[in-house]
């Protein structure tokens, strides 16, 4: 059996703690033995959650106490310097100190990325860990780096998004040979803004990545390319909008269902062929988002994760480790430019 | 009864030339009595097109001929340069002329984009003209500007935008005091990249427009604003992504709905219902995007233009032109800054 992993929770982020991080913390134990869960938050909060799982392997999760709680709101830079004692600082610092191999959180985005960078620390090489999350597509999942952490990125940094979401690619999702493409408002070469026309030709001179060019946003959810690399901001644009849109079809779809009498008949007859088809779209199903490039695991679950997704990134944790994600990505990253 | 609108629509431009653009022309005079088109082209060809639509007042529909048309694929600024007597440069140049109200064409992308500038020509006080697509959401459509013309655009191109834009929805899409935002990576107001930092004051402070601040990319399909206010490359990536993944879900829908005999017989009975509230999620149905702010009117159809998308992209050059949107955009561009 392998070695047990250890892997930090914060108990306390995102809008369904401390109920959903427990009970994520409660499954995980109980579905794999080779983890431990720490919970950072509020004791006895936590303990009376965890009263509920009477199942579960309970000395595979542990409490480390803390008194203080990062809201979103706080500009995360202070936040993470003035609340030593909070969930995620707590957190951070185990994974920094190597009391455990990776931290997770619902919480505040802005604080879990500056924390990752600031308390755990850059791999050697790495310019600007970026966050990486798998979207769902037609095909499969592709990554998408980077996702938040980076504004106004330079062409180096997107070369390494580029390297690092190869590896991670690779040996957690298991695709051969990863598709990388970069963002571009064109399929055309000459196509781009400033960073793209400067980044392009780096990209296709680099070796050990396989790039493939331009993808044009249309393509993204058709699954050409596994590696979709972007600087922060359209990132962010294409992530959110994958989720807002997907939110507002499907709110239209069930309102064209419920239309008539007849709809309504035909809506009950597909809805479990629908769910289960849909479910393969679903952007929680992939855990978090990891922040690439760390000296230790940092995953970013959605503000409104629930259990499961919580869970998967749990076992996401997992994989990163056994699969030794950062010495790879320590030895990769400034090779072939 | 209002004044005749000429509008030059190019018979060779997009995936269906010269079928449905001439299709477009003589379904857009029979339907409306206070149109002229001019058709761009071959002039056989679109003849040989013509004699289909026997019941048409062709004493509305007058040919153009030209020789060369631009492909896809070439150079934009040089094909406009050279190819004097293609049918997009002849077409913008009745425009410039005045021997046209406007130009709609479904052809090279770049062509009608840089042609149109430097053709046709800004208007006074316009620093880049912007493209402005109008997008489907849960509420009705939004104007997305800047969608393609100027990647890497200024502060103050973007507060241009946002003016031409609120012109634009007022008096062609009828929103009273419409609500303009700036698409950015988080609600607050310290959020953004470089330009976005530094064009949020400039649009908070500028009078005249209905600036309600940020927007997320999740929350445009939603609705939230009517006027969408970014760069081009951002615009670029909002406005194809739409489309993909609109496309896609569809798909998926589809496939879900064929799984098996019992999903089959409910789809039968549900497509009426939902084809008809999706069909109000169709990109297509509100004719072209409008280049903004030139002297006289240019609108660019998708390259996969029906004859339908063309003809509403016909009648939204009427609209244009009798709610004098240049004149006002002229009146109103520096103002309140």
């Amino acid at each position: 059996m392998s070695e047990t992993v250890k892997v930090v929770v914060d108990a306390m982020g995102g809008d369904n703690a401390p109920a959903e991080p427990v009970k994520a913390a409660a499954a995980a134990v109980e579905e794999r033995s080779d983890i431990e869960v720490i919970l950072t938050g509020n004791k006895d909060v936590i303990e009376k959650e965890l009263e509920k799982y009477t199942s579960a392997p309970k000395e595979r999760i542990h409490i480390v106490p803390t008194t203080e709680v990062i809201e979103t709101a706080e500009p995360p830079v202070m936040a993470i310097r003035k609340k030593k004692d909070s969930s995620i600082v707590v957190g951070l610092n185990m994974v920094k100190k190597q009391e455990a191999d990776a931290f997770v959180s619902s919480g505040s985005s802005g604080a879990v990325l500056v924390g990752g960078q600031v308390i755990v620390g850059r791999s050697k090489g790495v310019e600007r860990p970026p966050l990486a999350p798998l979207i769902p597509t037609a095909e499969g999942v592709s990554l998408l780096v980077d996702c938040g952490a980076n504004v106004d990125a330079r062409p180096s940094h997107l070369v390494q998004f580029a390297k690092m979401g190869s590896i991670y690619m690779e040996h957690i999702v298991g695709i051969k040979n990863p598709r990388v493409a970069i963002v571009n408002n064109g399929a055309e070469e000459e196509k781009g803004n400033a960073l793209v026309k400067e980044t392009f030709p780096l990209l296709k001179a680099c070796k050990g990545i396989n790039f493939i060019g331009s993808i044009e946003a249309r393509d993204i959810p058709s699954g050409y390319a596994d590696v979709i690399v972007c600087e922060a901001f359209v990132g962010n644009v294409i992530l959110k909008l994958y989720e807002g849109l997907a939110a507002t079809l499907m709110s239209k779809i069930k309102g064209g269902m419920m239309k008539n009498t007849r709809s309504k008949m035909g809506a009950l007859l597909i809805k479990p062929a629908l769910k289960e088809t849909l479910k393969e779209f679903d952007t929680t199903k992939h855990g978090g988002a990891p922040l690439l490039g760390l000296k230790g695991l940092v995953v970013k679950t959605h503000g409104s994760a629930s259990s499961v997704e919580i869970k998967n990134a749990i076992f996401q944790c997992v994989d990163f480790k056994q699969q030794q994600i950062n010495e790879k990505i320590a030895e990769h990253i400034n090779e072939g430019d």
